[in-house]
């Protein structure tokens, strides 16, 4: 039987049992995982998640495009921000975008040693439960929170997650941490939106007058993509379902 | 305004903004907080809480009374373990006692920085809320989890206090895991033990026959008195509101 744990923060990540043949599915709701799910199903040959400015501005001198946001806002020198309304076709198309962001690159640099790396959003969420179910094994939803705090938006999709896959008979969720995100899950999946309106990152995007990144963000089984980690290309793909 | 917020791992402390000013509550419902207040109300003078084996060790040499508790159990050198039902009149009364247990005393030794630490469990909600609304100011709950990661029972008296204060004027939510403690306890307030009986540490107790440290440490407001750290004195001393 697979086990399902969802982690809070990238900082609690190492106080979790480490399981060498685990699934992670690092998420980012407002906007790294959405972004780069747009990305990629734009166009985008692939996306190197990078820590920090200096290595992004490293790429950048490489030639990459680059995407680069810190607080909400792009970077002076970055041909993106973290918008995915900015990743259209047109300036992606079989590019490789070098992609540092305030909270979701730390996150996926935290989860570098899992078997498999996934990228999960609402825009693709049934490609990742799809997935998994087609080969169940444990996994673990990394929220990537903000600056290593809780936040509401990832463990609500990690919620999604467990309800969809905890369903099946190959899966089981034993920690406080899944039932917690499914509880809450179940009291939002109705008015996501309205459940969110108080939360923190919510009121932050919307301080930016970025309501329409959240309406799109907060959109379900829009992209039928999976953006996976390729390690011995240190980038992120898609594989299509 | 005085805000409410609420750390879910005593690794996450530091990850929140520091407020020298404000008062930390922590929790560590099954067991640690739920036996401070149960020690005190007996009549113990004070709690040391004391952060590993070889310092109750050293108490001991130094004729303290001990409590030291590994994962659930009584280590053999210690007068006590960590069921409250061990703190009796008969044992305690008057006495000074060295206590260390697996997540409780950690979360507190992280909040010694805090201007006011408290130690809140079910059995004292009323006289954490009281005396924080005699006193409004900015309010940390620390859930003590279980080897920092994230446990229900703590979160859900979390959201009580969220619940209790949030409805007076002088305070404020605004973090995601403030919200996300009071849905929590909004969705298990009517049977906490229901609620609860498919969680971590729940099951841990019950495995080892524990039931009715679960049921008592689930009572709420049978104890009023509210344990505070006392600097000068390094140990934790009962208030009587």
């Amino acid at each position: 039987m697979a086990l399902i744990e969802v982690c809070f923060s990238p900082a609690l990540y190492h106080h979790y049992p480490q399981d060498a043949e685990r699934t992670v599915v690092v998420t980012d709701i407002f906007r790294a995982s959405s972004s780069i799910c747009t990305a990629l199903y734009a166009g985008a040959s692939a996306i190197i998640p990078v820590a920090d400015l200096e290595l992004a501005k490293q790429k950048k001198r490489e030639g990459y495009l680059v995407a680069a946001e810190r607080n909400v806002k792009k970077t002076d020198f970055a041909d993106f921000g973290n918008s995915p309304f900015e990743y259209t076709k047109e300036k992606v198309s079989d590019k490789t975008i070098a992609f540092t962001t305030t909270n979701g690159t730390q996150a996926i640099n935290k989860a570098l040693n899992a078997s498999e790396l996934l990228i999960g959003a609402f825009l693709n969420l049934s490609s990742v439960t799809s997935y998994c179910l087609k080969k169940p094994k444990n996994l673990m939803i990394l929220c990537s929170g903000w600056e290593n705090a809780f936040s509401m938006e990832d463990t609500l999709f990690a919620g999604a997650v467990v309800e969809k896959l905890s369903a099946a008979a190959e899966f089981t969720v034993k920690s406080d941490s899944s039932i917690a995100a499914l509880e809450l899950w179940k009291n939002a999946k109705t008015d996501l939106k309205q459940f969110l309106s108080n939360t923190e990152h919510f009121k932050r995007l919307m301080d930016n007058h970025l309501e329409k990144d959240i309406d799109y963000c907060l959109s379900i089984d829009k992209i039928p993509i999976l953006p996976y980690y390729q390690k011995d290309k240190s980038s992120v793909s898609k594989m299509i379902l």
